[in-house]
C-alpha cells in the first residue's frame, strides 16, 4: 500500500465508523421520499408477500437497508403526511379533530382547514438552504389555496390536493382537481389524460408520475442543484388503478397490478437517479402512509402476519414496508433494528442538508443517520394515536395498548370490518374501551400479531409496565394538543374555483359558506 | 472469441436452454435435503418474518430459488415424512387412519405400524445406484425395527424415531432412544449429552446434529461417493430447544432461538458442501414437515399471511418456506411459481440421479428440474388431506375446500385453537362441515389469507370449478388407498427394548401386547 492509498483507506474507515452529519457531507445530499398510499407492510416481497411480485423493490432492500420495525405516525392518510412533513404528531400539528373521542379524521374536498402557517414543513427549511422540491401526487394537506404546496415549501407539484375517488361529475361537488404547481391544469374523471375507468381499473396517472420524476430528477443533476422528490403515488388507494401494460398482469388482481406498476416505477426512478450521475449522493426511502385497507378485503393490500389494517391502531394499521438505498453510504442487504417513524424524514433529511432543527417546538422526529450508516438503533418510543387520542404506545419489544377499539359493530354488519376474520379476545374490541388503569400488553417479538397479551399479574407485566409508564407520563406531561385543524366542514371551500380555472375557464360558482362540525364515522 | 471459447459458450448455451436431467449429467449429483420440524412458512426473514433472524436462509433464496407455493402433503409429521420418502400421497403409502373420518394421525410410541416394505422410498433406489444415504434427526415412519431408516434405504442414522416430547423417565413408557445407524446408543432425557432441559430449553442436539451433517459431507466428499443428506433436524418442535449459545438471543423468545440455531446450521453446512468441493455438484432443498403449531400460541412458528396452521388443511397447515440452492445450475435470486410438493423430492432426486421411476404405482410427485434450472412450472393439482378424506384442492390459483374442519369447540374451550384469533365465516368450521355438493372456493393469488369465498352462483365460481371438478374425479377415480398403517395401537411395541439395548445393558421389560384401535383426537 502506498501512502496515498493508506491516506485514502483510513478516510474510508473514518467515514464508515462515524455517523454521517450535514457538516461531514462535502456536499448537501438530495432526497428522494417515496410515499405509497394505503399500501400494507406485507404487500412486498421482502416484507413476505407470496406474490413476490415487486423485483425492483425486494433489489432496492438487497442493494439497501430494510425497517421492519417502521410506523405512520397516524392510521389514515392526511395525519400520516402531515406528521412526515412537520416532523411532529398530528395532536401537535392539528391534523386531529375534537368533534368525537379518538376518531380518525382527514382532508376530504369539504374540510375548512389545512396545514398552518405555523407549523414548519421540512420543505420550508431545505428551500431555504438552496434546495429544489416537487411533489408529486398526493398533497392532502387541506385543499384551499392558502394550504397548498408552494405555499409550504414546493417549488413544483404536479399531483391532486384530494383522494382520488370521487366525485366523477361536477355536480354536487367539484371534481378533485389537477396541478401543475400552483395551478389547475384539468379534473380527474373529466380529462382523458386524468381519467381512471372505474370499469376497467386504467388510469395512465402513474405513468406520469414516473416521467415527472425522472424530468425532475434529471433537470436538478444537470443543473448540479441539491433536491428533494416527495414521489407520494396512490394507485394502491381505491379507486385502484393501472396503466395498461399492467392491467391484468398480477396474480393478485388490480391491486397487485397497480403495486407491480409502482414497483417498475421505483426502478426506473433508481435508475434515472444513477444515469443522472446522482446515485452517490441521493438518499431513497420507500414506505407507505399507513396500513393496508382491510376492509376492501380482496381489492386492498397486505399487512402481512399483522393484525386488522388502516384505520386502527394495531401494527397492521400502522407499520410501513420501509426500505432506504444510498449506494456506498448504506451498507448493501442490512436490516436495523430501528423502530422508526416517517415524521424521521424530517429530522433525517435536514440533519442531512446540515440545517438547524427548530428549537422553539418539539420535533418527535429522529435523525435516522445512526441506523443508515452505523446500523445503531437510537432508542425511542413509538406513539399510536387516533384524533386526540393515545391509544398505544411501544417502547422497545413492548406495546402497550392504553385504548383499543376496532369499530362498531354497526358498521361491520354493514360490511365495514377493519379486522375482517380476525377477532381476538380483549385486543379486538367494538367500543372504544379504555384500558388506562390495566393497560393491554403485548411483546411484538413473540406475538407480532398480538393475539397474547401478557397477564397482568406477572412480573414480566409489572417490569416491562414499570418501563411504559414513564415513558407515557413524560409524553402526556409535556404535550400541548396543536389547535385542531380537521374539526371543520363547509361545502363551500371545496375545488369549485381552483388558481389557474379562470384561464381555463372552468371555474365553477362557489355555494355560500357554511360551516358545520365535521362528523368523523370512525 | 476464439474456437474454444465459442464451443464451450455453446455447450453452456445448450445446457442452459434444457432441464437438467440424470443424463445430461457428467456425474451424480448429491441430494441435501433439510427438512424442518412444525417451522411455519411465514418463519424465515426471506418469506416475511419481521424479526429477520435468518440471515443464513436469506442469503440460500439470494443464492438461489425461492418456492412460495411449496406445500406439505398433509398437515401432520408422520404422514409429510412418508408423503417425502415414498413420493405418494398418504392415503396411498398408508400413512393415515380410518379408524374415525378426516383424522390425523402419526406414529407415538404406541403406533403398531410404520412404513410398509411395499413402499419404495427414494433412498432405496439412491442406495441402489451406488448412493451414500444419511438421515440426521427425526425418522418418524414407525418405531419398530423392521421400520427404521436402515431398512429403508439409509446408510447412516444419526437420531430418534419419534417425537422428543415425553416420556422424561422410563416409567410407564419407555424413553425415546437415539440411535446411531441401527443400534441405540442412549435415550432422550436419561443421558446428559440428549438431554433437553424443559425449564431452560438448554439442549445441545442441533449442535451434534450439524456436526454429523458435515462430518458426512466431508467423508463422502473425499470418498467421491454420491450422497443423499436427509437433515431432519427438529428444535422448532416442542419442547423447544435451543444450544447455549443461542438460548435468550431471539427477540422471539424460545421459538426464535431454536430458529436461529438452524438458521446457523444451513450456513455451517453450505459452508461445509463449499469447501468440501462439492458446492456445484450438490442440489440443496430447504422446507419444513407442516405448517407452525398455532396451537402454542407464542411458542410456535409463523404461517405469515396464512390461515390457522398445523393440523388444519388451510394454507398455514400446508404450505411451506421452501428454498433450492445449486450454485451454477440454478440462477440466483429466482422466484419459482410451481405448485411445489415435499413428495417431488423423491421423484426430483431420481431423475436427476437418472434413475428411472418405479412404474408399478402411482407417484404423486413431479420432477422440479423445469422449475429449478428453467423456471419452467409444470402445471400439477395440490390435495389437501387430512386422514382418509380429501379436503382440499388447489388448482392453478384457484382452492376449492371439499371439506372444512378446523376443530371442535370442545378443544378451543379447552384451549386448543389451532385458528387462534381467526374465525372466517363458512371457512374455519367447528364440525366437519361436507361442501362436496358447493365447494368453499378461494382464488389464492386475491386471497390468500382464505377469507373471502368465492360466491358460488357467479361466473367465475362455474368456471374455476369446471377446472377444478375433473381434477378431482380424475384422482378420486384413480384413487386406490393403501392399507392403513395407522390404525392400530399397541403399548408392548414401544422402545422398550430396541436393537442395541442389549449392548448398552438398557433394555426395559416388554409388555404383553394388547393391540387396540389408535384413537386420534383430532
Amino acid at each position: 500500500m502506498d501512502g496515498n492509498a493508506a491516506v485514502v483507506l483510513l478516510l474510508v474507515l473514518a467515514i464508515a465508523s462515524s455517523p454521517l452529519t450535514g457538516a461531514s457531507l462535502t456536499k448537501k445530499p438530495n432526497f428522494v421520499f417515496m410515499l405509497m398510499d394505503d399500501m400494507g407492510w406485507g404487500d412486498l416481497g421482502v416484507f413476505g408477500h407470496p406474490a413476490k411480485e415487486t423485483p425492483n423493490l425486494d433489489k432496492m432492500a438487497a442493494d439497501g437497508m430494510t425497517f421492519p420495525d417502521f410506523y405512520s405516525a397516524n392510521p389514515l392518510c392526511s395525519p400520516s403526511r402531515a406528521a412526515l412533513l412537520s416532523g411532529r404528531l398530528p395532536i401537535r400539528n392539528g391534523f386531529y379533530t375534537t368533534n368525537a373521542h379518538a376518531r380518525n379524521a382527514y382532508t376530504p374536498q369539504v374540510i375548512a382547514g389545512g396545514i398552518a402557517d405555523e407549523e414548519i414543513l421540512f420543505p420550508e427549511l431545505l428551500q431555504k438552504a438552496g434546495y429544489k422540491n416537487k411533489i408529486i401526487g398526493k398533497w392532502h394537506l387541506g385543499q384551499q389555496p392558502q394550504y397548498l404546496p408552494h405555499k409550504h415549501g414546493f417549488d413544483e407539484w404536479y399531483g391532486a390536493p384530494n383522494c382520488h375517488f370521487g366525485p366523477f361529475n361536477d355536480k354536487g361537488s367539484p371534481n378533485i382537481p389537477m396541478y401543475r404547481d400552483d395551478h389547475m391544469i384539468g379534473r380527474l374523471y373529466e380529462d382523458s389524460e386524468f381519467m381512471i375507468n372505474h370499469t376497467t381499473g386504467y388510469s395512465n396517472l402513474t405513468q406520469q408520475y414516473i416521467e415527472e420524476a425522472t424530468t425532475f430528477i434529471n433537470t436538478q443533476a444537470a443543473a448540479d442543484t441539491p433536491f428533494l422528490l416527495y414521489w407520494a403515488v396512490d394507485a394502491t388507494h381505491d379507486p385502484l388503478y393501472a396503466s395498461h401494460d399492467f392491467l391484468g398482469t398480477s396474480e393478485r388482481g388490480l391491486y397487485g397490478d397497480a403495486v407491480r406498476e409502482l414497483d417498475y416505477g421505483v426502478g426506473v426512478i433508481l435508475a434515472a437517479i444513477k444515469s443522472a450521475g446522482v446515485e452517490e449522493n441521493t438518499l431513497v426511502m420507500f414506505s407507505s402512509d399507513n396500513g393496508g385497507a382491510t376492509y376492501a378485503k380482496t381489492t386492498g393490500g397486505s399487512n402481512g402476519p399483522f393484525l386488522c389494517g388502516k384505520e386502527t391502531t394495531y401494527e397492521g394499521g400502522m407499520r410501513e414496508p420501509t426500505i432506504a438505498r444510498w449506494p456506498g453510504k448504506i451498507e448493501p442487504g442490512t436490516i436495523s433494528r430501528q423502530l422508526g417513524n416517517l415524521m424521521d424524514w424530517f429530522t433525517t433529511s435536514l440533519d442531512l442538508a446540515g440545517i438547524e432543527l427548530p428549537q422553539d417546538r418539539i420535533i418527535d422526529g429522529i435523525s435516522l443517520a445512526p441506523a443508515l450508516f452505523n446500523n445503531t438503533p437510537v432508542d425511542r418510543p413509538i406513539f399510536y394515536y387516533r384524533g386526540n387520542e393515545m391509544m398505544a404506545v411501544r417502547v422497545g419489544m413492548y406495546k402497550a395498548h392504553y385504548w383499543t377499539w376496532t369499530n362498531f359493530m354497526v358498521d361491520i354488519d354493514k360490511g365495514i370490518d377493519y379486522c375482517p376474520g380476525e377477532d381476538v379476545s380483549n385486543v379486538t374490541t367494538h367500543d372504544q374501551v379504555n384500558n388506562t388503569a390495566t393497560p393491554i400488553l403485548i411483546h411484538l417479538g413473540r406475538d407480532p400479531g398480538e393475539k397474547y397479551p401478557i397477564r397482568s399479574g406477572t412480573a414480566e407485566y409489572k417490569q416491562a409496565m414499570a418501563m411504559v409508564r414513564p415513558v407515557v407520563d413524560d409524553h402526556k406531561k409535556k404535550m400541548v394538543p396543536g389547535k385542531p385543524a380537521l374539526n371543520k366542514c363547509d361545502k363551500a371551500v371545496q375545488n369549485w374555483a381552483p388558481p389557474g380555472c379562470e384561464a381555463l375557464k372552468r371555474c365553477l360558482p362557489v355555494p355560500a359558506h357554511n360551516e358545520v362540525d365535521c362528523t368523523w364515522g370512525h
